[in-house]
């Protein structure tokens, strides 16, 4: 048996999730029949992260194990071969069968991306939440990096989420500006609750707009309430960009073969 | 009767492009309907370039008259609530009657655009040419530069057209190089002859692959032979970027309505 370590991006679009589900496609669903098909057996997929219907990744980890020796190259090439264009394996590498792609990771990084144009780019309209009208960018960015440090985000988790603690580390929360027309969020922190990300940029989207003062995100933060956070910010706009682990996985030597 | 000159970006995957056909959906046909749809009766929407089935357009120009009195920007909103998602006009002017969207452009830009890593992103698929393997960038570079100046560009033409002349300028011809696997070609000239651009491209990657020098594209120019340049590129990296008029047309006051 040998355990891969996968690097994935897709478009989330036309998507369950990452997670198989009773009816739709899954991202989950697509690999475990590729690997089906190249394990001739059934094979189960764990990622660092389970993304909703409709979001994207650019860097989503998740990892396997097979039966059947072959290199890390070919695996990639074996899988894209299985897979749909938009679903595509960026990197493999071997990894002890120990290794856990979400236990393990240390730090995730999304993004949101808001269009602030009257119009929405073709190229870009599966891939933003589209916020016309003016926004305090500034505001923003001021909003977001309250949220940066330890905290409890339980304001930022929708409901009926099984998690241990709501508690967890931002290291970054940063509101960019690249063009005139595209505002992004990057956040970057231990782990992240269910649609926390989408909560946040809701509420950020509130700031922009002058609903709330840029201090109000600590007072939602204090609130631990659901209620007082914006909206659940649309799927299309966000991206699993990156996840990291220890070091210690890249000094695994696999055995020869 | 008034005027307008429109900016439109579509993503051309879907389409049969811009020119009306007997089967399929053109930008051309969408936009004719969304004007009639408009004004009550039959429209004639005339563009600086017939683009081909699967070219992209970022600032593609069109021009038309319409009976009923508008606001240009009540036009961009009017059509685009009548355009799908993949079309938008980006703005609107009112022009004197006797603007020409083709006669009158000055120059065109286009970008063709080679995805050079050995897996396509999927938020790329749509807008490259896959080019997989070793290129060498700096021998592109040198052979697109050979192409800037006046030029007989007969070598690089698709047999069939019916144009006076096969002499252009070439203001820019550039091979740019923004990230590893993205390799970008830009072309900026008075006109292009059918299938231009991609035969460049499809030239541009016989270099790149050291099939040829970077001197064989002067070979080629000089050549006029269709038979010596590469493969037309695929459509599916293609962008017109904006076309560019006199100053003239933007010194146009309306009536006062």
């Amino acid at each position: 048996m040998q355990t891969f370590k996968i690097t994935l991006a897709y478009d989330g679009t036309d998507f369950v999730g990452w997670q198989r589900q009773a009816a739709g496609v899954s991202i989950q669903g697509l690999l475990e029949d590729a690997l089906r098909d190249l394990d001739e057996r059934d094979v189960t997929v764990m990622s660092a992260g389970r993304t909703d219907a409709g979001v994207h990744a650019l860097g989503q980890v998740a990892a396997f194990s097979i039966e059947r020796p072959l290199a890390a190259n070919t695996v990639v090439r074996a899988l894209n071969a299985r897979l749909p264009p938009t679903v595509r394996v960026l990197a493999a590498e071997e990894v002890p069968s120990s290794f856990r792609a979400r236990g393990d990771a240390r730090a995730k990084t999304y993004q949101y991306r808001f269009w602030n144009g009257d119009v929405v780019s073709p190229f870009e309209r599966r891939y933003v939440w589209h916020v016309p009208g003016p926004l305090d960018v500034e505001a923003m960015r001021t909003a977001a990096q309250l949220l940066e440090g330890m905290h409890d985000f339980a304001a930022f988790q929708t409901a009926g989420s099984d998690v241990r603690t709501t508690e967890r580390e931002i290291f970054v929360s940063e509101i960019r500006h690249p063009q005139s027309e595209m505002i992004t969020y990057e956040i970057c922190g231990t782990g992240f609750l269910r649609h926390m990300v989408r909560a946040i940029a809701g509420s950020l989207v509130e700031v922009g707009r002058r609903h709330r003062p840029a201090e109000w995100m600590a007072d939602v933060l204090a609130s631990r309430d659901r209620g007082q956070a914006g909206p659940t910010a649309p799927a299309s706009g966000l991206f699993l960009v990156s996840v990291t682990y220890s070091v210690v996985q890249s000094r695994f030597t696999p055995k020869e073969r």
